[in-house]
């Protein structure tokens, strides 16, 4: 199955979550990912990258009915994957766009926090890291590129409150840096994919790895130990019981 | 005599500072605090803190008077029990609000900055760090905290003007998170606290360390040098002359 | 010839850069500022530094044409020399206060960048870092002094933009903190200088030590490499083409 679907165009590469209703991120979506940012790495024909979502979500975040199935270890591999991928695309050489075209909720919302640009549909869809609202934690990675986007205060409201935040109420606060309606979006995102593809790559690269490379470091020695502590935290008898009544699909 | 004084409803164990008339912190008032709050640790009664002060201050800050008999060894044992205790608030396992019913100065305001939460009085009382207005200087706990709250240019600001600022400005630059009055004071305070006390409290505790531990051992490098030079400046004949002048009781 | 103007008034000593039109830098430039400042460190006249420009700019930059004359390890000698003086102003013991009189670009903007407070005159200069413009990387003092006045968000915005702002825009971004009209500018610069050029020195220099110095160390952990990096982009074909296009003297 093809979940993360690519598409190029004047210049722009586009990768579109497509997997279910809520376009859920489970191993696979991982992993196409992945290889699809790789493979786009040295693409003559992508000089930036738009990251979007299928239907009416951008994605609501992990699978989590297909997790439950999941052994500690199993999971394990999984976030260290989720979290690779994460970093990866904090420090991608390219500019990266993010098109929310709905909900971007827990893991959907991280993988929009490591792109470069955020621009949502109004009227829509919520931004959100819920995951204190139904008992979880969160990883370095999470924290440090919230705090990049927000500021360390912002960050401390975001994740306490696990508010859902509109796009006029996450512009405000820097959660994304541009709000549309839903029929502009597309094309906003696009100009801003455009604008910055059209930098010279290796200045872009320069410039971007020059705001980014020590908070990835950062996040790279930490976030091991964060992962083990999720974990604990997610098969705990409290936060277990809150995810077996997530019914998403 | 009791300095800080505990109660407990609803979940909420308020510390009440109350130490004459300005709630001037001493070595009693740093050691009692550490007491209680590590008593509430493990307390079940306790899922959350809240801070205020007794009378018409929150704090005014150390107590001046009484550490112009103190030699600098004895100033610099002080120093390190109130940065220890300062730090040790900051990464508190269980979430703290602080509710400032009056001036929060200096080491108030230092107190009021580790907090997870901050709701000040209007019209009543003003925060400040006005050390640089009477000749001394600060610590790495406090710059860095003040840094989470407010970032980086603000936090020079508000440092090298020594600016008095009422609960309206506090709020705008991020000194404070809410302006609340007189009579809902104590009511805002309470309603954050339950709220962030009734978190899983090892997701809470998770996601606070994420946000703050690095932070946290950094100052724990910085500290002891910073202390050194606070004590050699605040023991200097400009300063010093200074301090004399400062009544407060 | 004094590229670099010296004047002492009231505590305040005033350097004013003056070069050609634009006051381009170039290594004579940085030669005579840091002396000026290194003479000013202990000189009991200067409590504070007004920084400026002579004529209708503050600084736009570097001295291009001059530069393309250059090779490799002249041009990373000049270069080593300029962000040595970058993080020596970042760190200047007493209050530095840039006075924008007209366009700050690039290395001009990096200047006002390292001072304690940044007023800009209204309506005529723009303030910039419009090195991916042309195709230029940055250094690692940039991105950390911006970051520090703006925040990680607003430093990308600046940075990936390359946007002109006027003195109202700047404000609202914390590029600068304050916009006088022509007749003011220096009027404004001095109150800052004399406000903080009367703190008690050593508690000032401690308070500023704090809020920077681990910054500092961070950069010039970064600033070889970066310097480096910064050179290949600047003799590759693309960047040089550009370069030679430029004409400002």
């Amino acid at each position: 199955m093809e979940f993360v679907q690519l598409q190029k165009h004047d210049g722009i590469a586009t990768l579109t979550l497509a997997r279910g209703k809520v376009n859920a991120i489970n191993g696979p979506v991982v992993d196409q990912m992945t290889e699809r940012l790789k493979s786009l790495e040295h693409d003559p024909e992508a000089n930036s990258i738009v990251l979007t979502g299928a239907g009416k979500f951008f994605s609501f975040g992990f699978d989590v009915p297909e997790f439950l199935s999941f052994e500690k270890p199993q999971f394990d591999r999984f976030l260290t994957a989720f979290t690779d991928l994460h970093t990866y695309l904090f420090l991608y050489p390219k500019p990266v766009v993010a098109a929310l075209n709905g909900h971007a909720v827990a893991g959907g919302c991280m993988l929009a926090l490591a792109c470069d640009y955020r621009v949502m549909v109004m009227g829509k869809g919520k931004i959100s890291l819920n995951e204190l609202t139904f008992g979880a934690s969160v990883f370095a990675g999470i924290t440090e590129m919230l705090r990049f986007a927000v500021g360390s205060a912002n960050a401390a409201k975001v994740l306490y409150s696990g508010s859902m935040y509109s796009a006029e109420e996450a512009k405000t606060i820097g959660l994304i840096d541009e709000a549309a309606t839903e029929q502009d979006l597309m094309d906003a995102a696009s100009k801003m994919a455009s604008s910055l593809g059209s930098k010279y790559p290796p200045a872009f690269t320069g410039v971007k790895s020059l705001l980014r490379k020590t908070i990835a470091e950062d996040i790279m020695r930490r976030q091991a130990d964060s992962i083990w502590e999720f974990v604990d935290i997610w098969y705990s008898e409290h936060t277990w019981a809150n995810l077996k009544n997530i019914k998403i699909a």
